[in-house]
């Protein structure tokens, strides 16, 4: 027998649940769909003292790739960017390398004949670029240039071309007592930068391509460490893991990434035992952001190419692909 | 007028002053003296924030020594017992190696001999029994020596001769928002195995000598890394540094060491600006632990020298000396 009461009982709690969980949204700028319930379910299985697959706080670990997968790295990654603008401090402090390729090329600003450069020509800018100096040095000039620098697109500082739904999830996860990481091809040293005060990453939890640096004393006798011409982890493809085992010593729960560069991490985060999340972005919305594949007949592109191949081994492994067009409402967080 | 009541309740404020300061002793097997003192007065001005010294919480960063600062290191490191341990285990899965030096006299377990070995073949020892496997079967193997080998004076496991005075100080820092590291010169890997459980220290503020793995895939398809017979950090003397940058990219504001191993990790964190502590532990207590030097006059040794210019040099930045013998009134967890 129903009595009213009861149904009014019902429809009040009904209505309760309903806003309180609308108010609670931890992902709003989510659409409802399959990757956001992946992740709301991810983080109740794993932290839900009660659930089969609960995870001790201590191994709560996500690692995100970054270029692309935090931020917009069309239609080149700010890092290069960022090379390419500090040639001309390096001309100037060894004046012999201005008739030199490839900063001869890069000095003209020749849009066009830059972006022709050869990989062996970009890898003699990055050496020039990237090393030589000391930590605190690196750190200033680039703190510097994040201040003035503008995406070519959207007029902006590359650290506000973050994403909202990304940002989301971080939080999310932080929220639940994992520790999330970068885990980015980028340079590590580069990215630390800006990473505490644009994602709430600090610099021990940000895993990147690592070069060498030196120990010494500056000519005041202070210790200094200098940035040397030599990498000790090349964070990409297998690196990945290799350099998740060398940072963080255990094996994450879930890991977010957007190219073949991330394959190997999301294979070795999945492959673990329990719930484990494997999550790739899929640039398909020119309109707010980029599109670009070849995945899904999306064009090609030379920067952060997502392969139909990875594609099909996402479907295959029960990772799921993020549709930026159909799953994410927002963008930036400048976005309306 | 001083009243009667007025004096009373002076006396009973003095009182629980006193009571409460005994009974939340942060440091109970510290005696009071020149090194307790620098320890509680350097959490209270970087932890006040009225202090003109105070650290934000994300900044705290306290580095450790292992070997000898925060367990005994006499009479050998126990990693190296540990590849002499391994050594007939690797000898079965390669016979051919039974007849040829070093592997041959380690067989002999001839403690005299075994001694005399020169530095290339305790290299090759190392790299034989510290190479090759996968990092889950390397881990399985260092836990279950753990279990079962004995320190040759205490006959205790390793785990247990760990200083009860400087866990403390871990414990104390930890409770004042600051993250504590082990730098150490032995294996991470190694350390990792023991130091969440033993220590606190999770594996990710795991900052050792560190070798290359390689990701690759098992016959079953699973992902593996392996460890390979190829150095990314020796982590002793500028080393330490290094890898302070390469894996937490801040400066400590606080160094714990006890040989010149340690000096650069001291010179870098007390070179910073602010409160910065730097301390040395000094083994001078051959009745509980051991005693050596050369500094002070103290026996010398091969392991953990802590040399008269390393003291001096203490003087002279201002580093404080932790005696053993007088201010630790415990030195293991064990000890009554």
């Amino acid at each position: 027998m129903k009595s009213l009461l009861a149904t009014i009982t019902f429809a009040t709690l009904a209505f309760v649940t309903f806003t309180n969980a609308q108010a609670q949204d931890p992902l709003p700028s989510w659409n409802d769909g399959p990757a956001k319930q992946a992740i709301l379910n991810f983080v109740q299985v794993t932290t839900d003292k009660s659930s089969p697959q609960y995870v001790p706080t201590e191994q709560r670990i996500a690692t995100f790739d970054q270029d692309g997968t935090l931020w917009t790295e069309h239609p080149i990654y700010a890092q290069v960017t960022y090379c390419l603008d500090r040639v001309p401090a390096v001309v100037k402090a060894k004046p012999e390398l201005k008739n030199v390729e490839p900063f001869k090329t890069v000095l003209t600003g020749d849009r066009a004949a830059i972006a022709k450069l050869e990989l062996k020509d970009l890898k003699t800018i990055l050496a020039a670029t990237l090393t030589g100096m000391t930590t605190e040095q690196f750190r200033a000039d680039v703190k510097a240039w994040l201040k003035t620098a503008r995406h070519p697109r959207f007029d902006r500082p590359y650290t506000e071309l973050i994403y909202q739904p990304m940002l989301e999830v971080l939080k999310y996860l932080r929220a639940h007592g994992y520790k999330t990481y970068i885990v980015t091809g980028g340079g590590q040293d580069f990215v630390r930068v800006y990473a505490e005060q644009v994602y709430g990453i600090p610099p021990e939890q940000l895993v990147g391509t690592i070069g060498e640096t030196k120990y010494g004393y500056a000519k005041d006798g202070k210790p200094i460490l200098t940035k040397q011409p030599k990498l000790i982890l090349n964070d990409d493809k297998g690196g990945k893991p290799e350099g998740i085992h060398m940072m963080i010593g255990r094996r994450p729960f879930a890991s977010f990434g957007n190219t073949p560069g991330d394959q190997e991490m999301l294979e070795y985060t999945t492959a673990g035992e329990g719930a484990r999340l494997g999550m790739l972005v899929l640039h398909d919305d020119a309109k707010r952001e980029y599109a670009y594949g070849p995945a899904q007949g999306l064009p090609e592109t030379k920067v952060g190419a997502f392969p139909q191949a990875l594609y099909d081994k996402a479907q295959n492994r029960g990772w799921f692909v993020i549709s930026m067009k159909n799953d994410w409402n927002r963008v930036y967080p400048f976005d309306k």
